[in-house]
């Protein structure tokens, strides 16, 4: 189970440990838009994205003894650095599992965090039986990436930061969107705004082709994605919403969006141009879809996640300047 | 004049105005670097770069009836969009000269922050004489880019606000490294580092050939810069330092680094792989200046001040990527 409380709670054991990362907003580009646009912007956070809060809150919440076995945890990114920065922060030894075709700025990340990283072959590989083969072998404790309430409450804590931040400045958020893959990010900062800014109404954002939660929400229980589609939008690429996330979101959501690579590469642009911000492709899809869905919003004020800016720079020229 | 009481005036006329700009940095890349380098990220300021809190405290400090006849400056940029969105908030009409050939992107932004504009031929026209015109016609008081001490009080609000950040943290500052251009900004921010954080030491950064900060500290005396040069810096182009922000920067500054201007790229490329910060190319000369100088900082612990964000992004992807 997942509450407040537990969330609030999270919050202590984080603090002085990640960061309190900013609300931003362009003037300017609220002009524009016609309604105010608030950037949660968790690109900033330590590691480059969310995940090193709920990896370090589960990790805390661990016995001595089993740390002392370690943790393991499988991730292409995100959860692989937070988890690796996490555990190594807390004197706790940490394997990843990687697919050995994962950015390469990710794996060598993982590895300066500190963790031992083992790569496997994406087709023919089962990362999920690696891990638990090295924790049945170790006795390692297996960090999931989403669906844990405890790692839950840890992400949870950006929904506490956004409400004080949005109280601080006397504002009331109409909505919050919010990037969506198994569905532990959105469930937790739910969580929080239920509790501290019940007015807001919370929304998913996926890439088109992985909008599991959304079309899950709509039919009122978890279903999966097509397969043979690809996304830029890795750090959200999930195949179905998780089994603890998905009850939570389904009661707190009122619905999802879901966004094309275009919508994704226009809200990097977007970030960039307008509030300085690096952020990867799955960060952007909450703001892709806010700013595709501009007429909806009109006269209102939308926060947007930023759930994390690990984007290659290379990648990220590209998708952004593919001309050139 | 200028002191920390002004400054620490400045700092209560900006509350709620401006924003507190994070203090940020990278575990990985301090591991790299062999030192602490600690970034204040000023290009995350409202406007995009530190000039709307000198411009604001500026303007706030002028007469009602000051106010009535309007404020006017010449820009080509940060200056420009600062005065703009100050002046609009304090509901003050503004009257901005521009070169024609500015970017378009800051020629519209300064008008969309509410001010007019009034474009001259770089090559024919006199923007100081221009500016100075209107202010006899209009009685418009005129906001000068850095040469003021209550404009100085506004930039030297960031270092109130570093050394809250430091000692929030307990972090004690070997030395702070800061863009010069006309040395308002540093001038400042130097003024209020001795008060609240004396054992940090300051150093000014600009681009080569546009050194002449450093080299006025090194002689002792304002010295200008040869003609016939350009960088890629230009919010912090100026040919002489200011008459009333040398003589503090001469008293309180320790040195001053010139970069080139693949330091400058190179800086740009490791704010935004590290910090997921869009800077532009002045806003990155004192990160360029730490990082080309590493040996000097083993061990110690380095704050560098990232003035502004406001680049087109198709330059800052051709300065970070030009062989795309």
């Amino acid at each position: 189970m997942l509450d407040y409380d537990m969330i609030s709670k999270a919050s202590r054991t984080l603090k002085g440990v990640t960061r309190v990362t900013p609300l931003l907003e362009s003037e300017l580009l609220n002009t524009h838009l016609g309604f105010r646009l608030l950037v949660k912007a968790e690109c900033l956070q330590r590691t480059g994205s969310f995940k090193i809060r709920g990896a370090y809150v589960k990790i805390s919440s661990l016995t001595e003894q089993e740390r002392a076995s370690g943790v393991v945890a499988f991730s292409s990114g995100n959860h692989a650095q937070g988890v690796a920065a996490a555990a190594t922060e807390l004197g706790v030894k940490a394997t990843i599992v990687m697919p050995e075709d994962a950015p390469a700025v990710k794996l060598r990340n993982t590895a300066e965090y500190g963790a031992k990283v083992i790569t496997y072959d994406r087709v023919t590989g089962d990362r999920a039986k690696i891990a638990r083969d090295i924790s049945e072998e170790t006795g390692a404790v297996l960090v999931p990436p989403y669906d844990d309430y405890i790692l839950m409450s840890g992400q949870g804590t950006i929904g506490i930061e956004v409400a004080n931040q949005l109280s601080q400045r006397n504002i009331v958020a109409d909505a919050l969107v919010c990037p969506a893959g198994g569905g532990g990010l959105i469930a937790g900062i739910a969580t929080a705004m239920k509790e501290l800014s019940p007015e807001t109404t919370i929304y998913s954002a996926e890439p088109e082709y992985f909008d599991d939660t959304r079309r899950s929400l709509l039919s009122g229980e978890r279903v999966g994605n097509d397969p043979g589609h690809s996304s830029i939008c890795d750090s959200i690429v999930t195949q179905i919403p998780g089994e603890k996330t998905f009850p939570i979101n389904k009661t707190l959501l009122a619905g999802g969006f879901a966004v094309s690579e275009q919508n994704v590469v226009s809200a990097m642009q977007t970030l960039a141009d307008h509030l300085k911000l690096v952020a990867e492709p799955g960060g952007a899809a909450a703001v892709a879809a806010v700013l595709c869905n501009a007429e909806r919003w009109k006269g209102k004020t939308v926060v947007a996640v930023v759930s994390g800016g690990n984007v290659d720079l290379d990648a990220f020229h590209s998708y952004l300047k593919p001309s050139a």
